[in-house]
């Protein structure tokens, strides 16, 4: 099936940009049956193949786990294909550069054309709201709800000292939102320094926001993803 | 064609060097012809072969588009190829280290002797001057006209939020002042951070800058790029 | 030996992620004695194959050096396990962005959930402490004691203006705690830096350390780096 | 020669590292006539080959050109070996950490025990002290005099605007020199902006620097570098 090598292509895609390491995960809603969704066993997304894929249901349970470990933070997915009915594809991931950001008081803006969706507004979820003492995983039905809910309508979230979960309409948009995010946070990063305390840093405004949001789906940058990959699997 | 040639190799350079991703592009003005260019057409640039390579008239048309899409951005290229008729060769890119630049109140200084034509003035457009709410890009000919106004006479234009336009007598020159770029600024950022506000940072001055304009074509790395590229053409 | 051939995995995948280059080390307890521990020989660690293992007993000598000098700072080793009971395993590494960190008053916070052991504290230990007018390698049984006591209880020590030295129950966890103590070093330099002097640093605060640390053995991200060094091997 | 085939490998080396791109130069003192010095003809660094190398007189003229034009900047190595009897081998290089340092206040301190050569003192040239309005390149004899001046006793000489070189007793002393002097740099950016304004930075003493410099020859990283490069040209 396409859309089962599409989320190989995203996995591996994910990783050689350094959004995900050995950890973080893709996935795609069912595209047969929307109360259903894709993704890999507990294994490194560098290495998954097509054969690693399961499919599970809205609570999050694998519909036949093929004797594999599912992902521990599975319910960030299912609860969030719950709540967001047009969203097709869910990537969470831990780059590098945006860590920082959901530590401190500064939020994320769109500092970069290809980065427009940062406009649309990053919320920061803090998982001592929910639960007090955790490992910081997403373990749960119910801390999976309470990220979703702090989600919102919004097309990504932060989640303080972990990582962030970006979702959207479809999977290219959903992995390129994830790459472009870091990249936001890198230059607005470098933008603040430049500038320095109450220094200006122009950001882009809500219509450029809401134009370049309208169609960026990164397919140019898809096309490449998916030759390299599969170039890859085929050694 | 070697010119064609040497443009596969600017367009997989320049994404080897991280100066480009997917997105940007490099273009030369025909040989044979002043009043056309030759750019790939949509096509990731690590991924441009021969056969990419469309020919446009300088309203930024394909002669034959050969059933391919060109890029959004071709205007950028046609409008520069009008103003500025010594001009044979252009790169659009979205250099990382650059963008901060566009968007605070410190401009580009040169820094660091193979990046001398900074020094020449790098002025920034913001396409907001030009038209209000738009996804940013310069997809017509009135954008890319007060695109190719703003540069002047200058080698090269910061955008917004975007990235940078540079230009060159010749491609070699556009292809090191397009790496150079970049690297000036990731120099000229970590030497403003050292110095601290108000402190010095020595720059080149307009002589030492002048007689290096002068003659930097940047023939030793563009042999050694062109290297690469052939043998990567081998495999 | 499964745990020789794990210790070139080690070895290896250290320095693929640039937490050592041509120096620092790996080491296992022997499985069969705990009064022995494994280590290669002096050689840079990715060239590190099974034949260069050498076992020393725990005044950091040889058993049978095959002919082969032993690292330098083989006493590091040989006196935490000493010291340790519990310890299984060391990693001696000079990541980049932990040294600054050894040489200011700026302490180790565990801002990144992937790197939680950082929050049961890191102390920094100073050669000169111990001996004045080193050339700062840990040379004798004796510097070895000094840094070990340092050490404490600790899973990690900072070494000034040197590098620092992890320890764990198991070889994956030291390496794991390796790579993500310097990517915890990177995270919250550039959250000060966004944060500013007296900004707010989200930090995860004792109980959610607790929680993580009771489990955390980057099992998942072993087996990925398992999976490429013998891929490498078999080349 | 192996001292020839060991240049082959410095030049690879430094290029591999990012020390030197397609410029920057490494040199020997010929083993057999001390009149005489090694370097390769004008080409990037990593294609270097054997075939490659010319033989230059002091006054920095190659003895047969071989129809191969030489460097622009030969005259850094020439004036130095004249200058310094005891120099057995030099980098030239532009690394991008250093350049900062070259252009504020602020010098290089010794502050990792990899790079204690720093302590020995790296004194800035500008070459505008030496002639105005040049290209920054040192092309002429009298220049490679001034900077060889500036250069004095001490292990390496910053070059504002440009880069720095590095001399050495030995081949893999400068090597490593070169590449540590650039992680020095960095280490100490990040460590001074932490601590920063009027912070604390602890470095390495005079005891400490004199005690590692005595014997650093970087052995194991260049029976590492050595072996990759042969690797490499069996190809």
């Amino acid at each position: 099936m396409e859309e089962i090598l599409d989320l190989v292509v995203a996995s591996r895609t994910l990783a050689e940009h350094g959004v995900i390491d050995a950890y973080g995960h893709a996935s795609i809603r069912s595209p047969s049956n929307p109360q259903r969704f894709h993704m890999p066993r507990n294994v490194a997304p560098e290495l998954v193949t097509e054969a690693d894929i399961l499919e599970l249901d809205l609570d999050s349970e694998p519909i036949d786990a093929k004797g594999a470990a599912p992902y521990n933070e599975r319910f960030i997915h299912g609860e969030i294909y719950k709540a967001r009915p047009e969203v097709m594809a869910i990537v969470h991931n831990h780059s590098h550069a945006v860590v920082p950001f959901s530590c401190t008081d500064h939020e994320l803006k769109p500092i970069f054309h290809m980065s427009a969706f940062v406009g649309l507004g990053i919320p920061t979820w803090d998982i001592r709201d929910a639960q007090k003492g955790t490992d910081m995983l997403v373990r749960t039905r119910e801390l999976g709800a309470h990220l979703a809910k702090k989600l919102g309508a919004h097309p990504a979230v932060l989640m303080r000292g972990h990582g962030s979960t970006v979702v959207a309409e479809n999977l290219p948009r959903a992995v390129g939102r994830a790459i472009y995010l870091d990249l936001n946070a890198r230059m607005q990063s470098q933008a603040m320094m430049l500038a320095g305390p109450g220094g200006r840093v122009a950001y882009m405004d809500e219509s450029e926001v809401a134009a370049n949001v309208a169609w960026q789906n990164y397919e140019r940058a898809w096309r490449l993803w998916k030759t390299r990959v599969l170039a890859q699997l085929r050694k």
